[in-house]
C-alpha cells in the first residue's frame, strides 16, 4: 500500500489487515468492531511531505501510515482503542478505555435495535455506565417503504441495555404540557402527515418545466485518486466514518491556504422540559458519524450537471468492510454573477460569472437530513454551507382540543414538534503561507468626538490578538471579524500582513442552563469562537466518545491551557447553528434551512483573484429569449390581464 | 389607455400625456423635467380592485390613473412637483418646493457634468441651498472604453452650482493621514490597475469548460404584460424611475401575502473624517434612482437559462420618453435540494429540488454595482438578495514609503479606498389573508429553573407584539424573529394567528455620530425595524428629497406618529446592510458580496407547500457521470498523485 497518499481514505484492504492484526493480539477472543478508520499523520511528520509535493519537489519519506479501531472483546464487555502501523503490520497499541466511555453507535447496532426506533440515550445520571438506548414508538403503515411514522407518535419509550439488549425500563411519555404521564390509551387512528409523493392526496404539480445543465466539454476539474485540482485550487478529498467529508491541505496556485477543514462536531439538544425528553441531545457527530451516515447518492437526484463521487469505506461489527458508494459528490455549479461593472460614459461593461466547486455529503441522522457543502469559488472563497432538511424529531401530544405547548409547535393530529437548536462546530486548521499563524479580531468603532473627527463621520478599526488559547464572542453591533494572518508575510500593498477573514454566522448559544447536562456535554457550544494550539488528535469540538458522555472533553479543555497562540500553530473553531422552534411548514419533511460561514482572503493576494476568469458572453452561454406574445406592440396596446 | 392596470408601469404615451398637460398648464414657459413617473394609486381604491382580481370575479371601476412630475420652471428656477390625471388628461396639483428642497440627479444633468465625474454633493452646512456636486477628478487614458479611472484618483476636487455650472470652490484634498492637503504636484505616473480583460497584464484563464442550461420545454412561468404567474405564485413587475424592480400584489396558491414589496432606499456613509470627504454619503434611490441606473441587460451575460425581461420607461429633461430595454430580467433557477429524506430503514428516498424564480435588477451607482433579486421558491418563500459589485470609491493617498490610514486600505499606488457602510431599507407591505396584519418579535429564552424545569434544558419563547408605530431591535443573542400575523385567521392545527416571518440580517448600524448630519440624514439607518402605519405616498425611508438633504424626513417620522399598528394596515420596513472596510481583493473591481434578508411562511400553511413538487429523476435532470480512469480498479490500486 505504498503507493496510498498521507491523507487517503481507508481502503478495503486496510480495513482487513486491522482485522487481521487485532486477531493476531487477541488469539481467541471474539471482537465486536465499532470502528476501523484512518489514524491520520502527525502534522510535523507529514508537513515536509506535502510542502515537498506543493513545491514540486522530490518527495520525502512518507510518515507511517497509521489505523485506528474501537473494538469491544466480547468475552468481558471491555472497551478498547488500538492504533496499528500499515507499512509495519503491526499493533502500536491497544488501551482499554474506561467502563463509563461510551463508543459510537455503530449502523449493525442501529439495525439490531432498528423495529424500536433508538434515539441517543443522553446523560442525566453521572452514576449510569450502562450503554442505554431510548426507543422512540411510532406507528407504521407497512404498505409504503415512505410512510411516515414521525407523524404517529406513541405514549410509551423502552429503555433497553444495548449490550444484553434487555428491556431495562419502560417510560410512558407525557400527553399534556404539564410533566405527568397518563396510562396508556387505545390509540385512535388518525391519518398520518405523508410527504412521499406516492401518499400525497393531492395531485403533484404539473408546471414545471425540465432544467438541464450541460456541461458538454465535461467538467473544469480535474481528480488523479482523491486530489483534485480545479481553476488554481488545489485539495485532497478525505472521508471517515466520524466526520465523513474533510479538505486536506488546500492550496490557491501554488499557495497553502488551510491544512484541514471540517465539520468536527454538531449537537440537537431539545427544549421540552419534560422527561424524558430532557434527555435528547445528539451529537450527530460524535455519537453516530456523518461518515456512516452519509447517504449513496444518486446520479441526477442530489445535484444537476456533470458530478464526480467519491467512495468510502467502513467496517463492520465483524470487521468485514463495506463500500460507500458514491457518498461524496463534487460538481460545479454557477452561483450568477461574481463581478460586473458598466463604465456609465462608454457604456462598455465587464461580467464575470461565479462558477464554483462544490464538494458535498448528504447524512441522513434518523429523522434529519443535513447537507453539508464546501464551496470554493475563483476569487479564492471557501464556503462552508449547511443545509437540515429532512424530518423533524416528534412527540405524542393530545391536541385534538387546541392544546398547545410554550416549547414546541402542533405539526398534525396528536403530534408536536418541540424547539431544539443544531449547533455545528467548524473546525479550521489554517496553513496561511505556512503553519504558524495569528487569529485576531477587528471591531469597526466610530471615531471619537474631537478634532481628529470634526464631523462626526469618521470611523475606524480596533484589532485584537488571540494571543493565549482561549474562546471569543461574536459582535454584530460592533461589525466583528476574525480574521487569520501570517505575521512574516506582508502584503506589498496594503502593508499589513497577508490574511484570511472568517465570515461567521453569529448565532445564539445554547439555551440549556450552565449547569444542567445538556450544557456540560457541550461547552463547544456555549462560545461561538474557540481558538486552541494544535496538537495532535484534537480533532472533535466536544471530545472523543461523546454517547452518553457526562461531560465534554474537547475544544474548551484544549483552550483553558492557556497556550502561546500568536504565530503558532494555531486552530480556529466556529459554533454557529439554528434556534429551530418548528414552523408547522417544516412537516412533514422540511424545507430546507440554509447556514453558511465564509472564509474569504483579505490582504492575501494584491487584486481581486477572479480578474482572469473569462468574460460572460452569450456564445458561452448559450441563454435563449423568452418569446414575447406577437399581439404586443407595447405596454400601452397591452390587454387587461387576469392571472 | 383604459387597458392599463393599475400597477402597471408609465408608459411611453403617459409621458408624453404628462408633458402635454404641463405644457397647457405652464403656457410659454420652458420646463426642464427630473421626473415623470406613475403616481401608484391610494390603496383603499385599488384593494377592490386587485382583491376583484383575485377572486376571479367581476373587476369594479379602476382608480384613477394618475402620473407625477418633478420639474423646474427654467424662467426662475423654481422646483415643482405635479399631480396629473391620464383619465381626464389633466392637471390635479402643481406645487412649488421650498428653496432648499433638492431634486435628484437626472441622467441629463448627470451626462452635462460627467466630464468632472460629479459625486453627490451631501450636506455640512444647514443654510446651503444652491444646487451642488462635488467633482472628484481621476486620471483615465482615453483607448479603451474601459479603462479604470478609479485607480489614479487626483488631489484636487472641483466644486459646481448645478443650476449654473458656474465653478463654486476648488476643494485640494489631503494627500496623507492627516487632514491636511498640500499644493497640488505633477503626476507621478504610475500604472493604473486594471479590471477589463483587454487590459490585463495575465492571461485569462483557460480551464473554464462551458456550463450551459438549457429549457428545452421553455420555462415554467407565465407572463401576461407585466403580470406574472409561476408555481402557485402571482404578482405584478412594477418599475418606476426611483426604485427601479417593485412587486406589486403577491399572492400564493390564491392567498394574499404581499401588497407590495422593495427596495425603498439605500445609503452609503463613507468613515474617512477628513474633508471634503465627510461630505460623501450617497442616497442611491432618493439622489439618483435606481430605476435610471438600472443596467439595460444583455442575454447570456447576467443570466443562465431561459430569460424574459421586462422594459421601462423614464423621461428626459425635456420631458421625451426613453426607453428602457431589459432593465427587468427573469429567469428561473435550480438551487440544490429544497427538501430531501431518506428511510434509512427501507433506503427510500424522497428528494425535491429547490427550482427558484428570480426577478433581477443590476443598477450601476457611478462607481458601485447593486444586483438586486427577489427570489421566490416553491415552498412559499421570498428572499430580497443583493450583491454588491463594482469599484471601490478611491481617493488619492500617497502612501508609496509605507504610509496606511485606519479608515481605509491601500489598494494600489497612489490609491486609497475608505471604509464605509451600505445600508439597505426593504419596505415590506404585508397583506397576510387581508390588509390588516400585525406585527411581533419573538425571542428563544431559557426556561426558569424552578420545577417547571426540573433539568435546566427547556427554553419557551417570548412574543412583544409592536402595538404602536416605532422601531426594534434585533438580537442574536435572544434569536429574535420577526413576524407578520394577521389576527383574524387561525391556523387550524398550530392553533396560532397564520404568519410569515422576517428571517432579518442582523447588521451594524450607522457609525457615524448621532449628531452627524451623516446621521441626521439617515435616520432609517440607526434602527433595523421599523413598523409605520401605512399611509399612501410613504414610500421612501430616508423621506421624498433626499439628495443635499438636512437631515431625513421618512419612516422615523411616521414612525413618531405612534399609530395603532395592531391588526391594522401595517408596514415593516428592516434596514440591513455591510460595513465594509475594502479588502485589497475588493479592487480593482469586487467580487460580489452577498446579503440576503427572507419571508418565510410560519404557521401559513398546514404543511409544507413544497410537498407537491415532483420528485427529482434522473430521466427529469439529465445528468452526467464524471468518468472513472480505467486504470483505477479501487483506491488501493491508485497510483501516487501529484497535483
Amino acid at each position: 500500500m505504498a503507493s496510498l497518499h498521507p491523507f487517503d481514505p481507508i481502503t478495503c484492504a486496510e480495513i482487513q489487515l486491522a482485522v487481521r492484526i487485532l486477531e493476531s493480539a487477541f488469539p481467541g477472543i471474539k471482537l465486536r468492531y465499532k470502528r476501523i478508520d484512518l489514524q491520520e499523520p502527525s502534522k510535523h511528520e507529514v508537513i515536509p511531505y506535502i510542502e515537498a509535493e506543493r513545491r514540486g519537489e522530490k518527495c520525502p519519506r512518507k510518515p507511517a501510515r497509521l489505523l485506528m479501531a474501537l473494538f469491544h472483546r466480547l468475552d468481558n464487555g471491555s472497551f478498547f482503542k488500538a492504533l496499528l502501523n500499515a507499512d509495519t503490520k503491526s499493533l502500536v497499541s491497544a488501551k482499554e478505555l474506561p467502563k463509563d466511555v461510551q463508543g459510537p453507535v455503530d449502523v449493525d447496532e442501529m439495525i439490531e435495535i432498528e423495529q424500536l426506533y433508538p434515539w441517543i440515550y443522553g446523560t442525566d445520571n453521572p452514576q449510569e455506565s450502562r450503554r442505554l438506548f431510548q426507543c422512540y414508538m411510532y406507528i407504521v403503515a407497512t404498505d409504503h417503504p415512505q410512510n411516515n411514522q414521525y407523524s404517529l407518535p406513541c405514549k410509551f419509550s423502552p429503555v433497553f441495555d444495548g449490550i444484553s439488549r434487555k428491556l431495562v425500563r419502560m417510560d410512558f411519555l407525557p400527553g399534556a404540557a404539564d410533566t405527568q404521564s397518563t396510562q396508556t390509551q387505545p390509540w385512535k387512528p388518525v391519518p398520518a402527515v405523508q410527504y412521499a409523493h406516492d401518499l400525497l392526496d393531492e395531485p403533484l404539480r404539473t408546471d414545471l418545466k425540465p432544467y438541464v445543465v450541460q456541461q458538454p466539454e465535461g467538467a473544469s476539474f480535474n481528480v488523479i485518486g482523491n486530489a483534485v485540482s480545479w481553476q488554481k485550487w488545489r485539495f485532497r478529498v478525505g472521508f471517515n466514518s466520524r466526520e465523513g467529508l474533510v479538505l486536506h491541505n488546500v492550496t490557491y496556485d501554488g499557495r497553502s491556504t488551510f491544512y484541514r477543514l471540517s465539520v468536527s462536531e454538531m449537537t440537537v439538544p431539545y427544549g421540552d422540559p419534560r422527561a424524558p425528553y430532557h434527555r435528547k441531545q445528539a451529537f450527530d457527530v460524535g455519537d453516530v458519524g456523518f461518515g456512516i451516515t452519509a447517504n449513496q447518492l444518486i446520479l441526477g437526484c442530489d445535484c444537476l450537471g456533470h458530478i464526480k463521487y467519491f467512495d468510502g469505506y467502513r467496517s463492520d461489527a465483524q470487521g468485514a468492510p463495506i463500500q460507500l458508494k458514491n457518498v461524496i459528490c463534487m460538481h460545479e455549479q454557477d452561483n450568477g454573477l461574481q463581478h460586473k461593472h458598466t463604465n456609465y460614459r462608454s457604456g462598455a461593461a465587464t461580467v464575470v460569472r461565479n462558477r464554483q466547486l462544490v464538494i458535498q455529503m448528504i447524512c441522513t441522522v434518523a429523522n434529519y437530513e443535513y447537507i453539508f457543502a464546501f464551496i470554493l469559488d475563483q476569487a479564492a472563497n471557501i464556503e462552508l454551507e449547511v443545509r437540515a432538511t429532512g424530518i423533524l424529531s416528534t412527540v405524542p401530544f393530545d391536541n385534538e382540543n387546541g392544546q398547545t405547548v410554550p416549547w414546541g409547535t402542533n405539526v398534525g393530529p396528536g403530534v408536536m414538534a418541540p424547539f431544539h437548536q443544531h449547533m455545528f462546530s467548524l473546525r479550521i486548521d489554517p496553513a496561511l503561507d505556512g503553519f504558524k499563524n495569528t487569529v485576531y479580531y477587528e471591531d469597526s468603532v466610530p471615531m471619537p468626538q474631537d478634532e481628529s473627527n470634526p464631523y462626526l463621520v469618521g470611523y475606524t478599526t480596533e484589532q485584537n490578538v488571540i494571543r493565549s488559547s482561549g474562546s471569543a464572542s461574536t459582535s454584530v453591533d460592533r461589525n466583528r471579524v476574525f480574521k487569520i494572518r501570517n505575521d512574516h508575510i506582508m502584503n506589498p500593498i496594503t502593508y499589513h500582513p497577508i490574511a484570511y477573514k472568517l465570515q461567521t454566522m453569529p448565532s445564539q448559544m445554547l439555551l440549556a442552563r450552565p449547569n444542567s447536562f445538556g450544557t456540560k456535554r457541550a461547552q463547544f457550544a456555549t462560545r461561538p469562537i474557540w481558538v486552541t494550539k494544535y496538537q495532535d488528535n484534537e480533532l472533535y469540538a466536544a471530545g472523543e466518545f461523546t454517547n452518553q458522555s457526562k461531560r465534554s472533553d474537547g475544544v474548551e479543555v484544549w483552550a483553558a491551557r492557556n497556550d502561546a497562540v500568536e504565530d503558532e500553530d494555531v486552530v480556529l473553531w466556529h459554533t454557529f447553528g439554528l434556534t429551530h422552534n418548528p414552523r408547522i411548514e417544516d412537516f412533514p419533511v422540511m424545507p430546507m434551512e440554509r447556514v453558511s460561514v465564509m472564509l474569504k482572503p483579505d490582504g492575501f493576494f494584491t487584486k481581486n483573484p477572479a480578474l482572469d476568469v473569462p468574460p460572460s458572453t452569450q456564445s458561452f452561454n448559450k441563454s435563449t429569449l423568452h418569446p414575447e406574445p406577437a399581439c404586443c406592440a407595447g405596454p400601452q396596446d397591452r390587454g387587461q390581464v387576469k392571472l
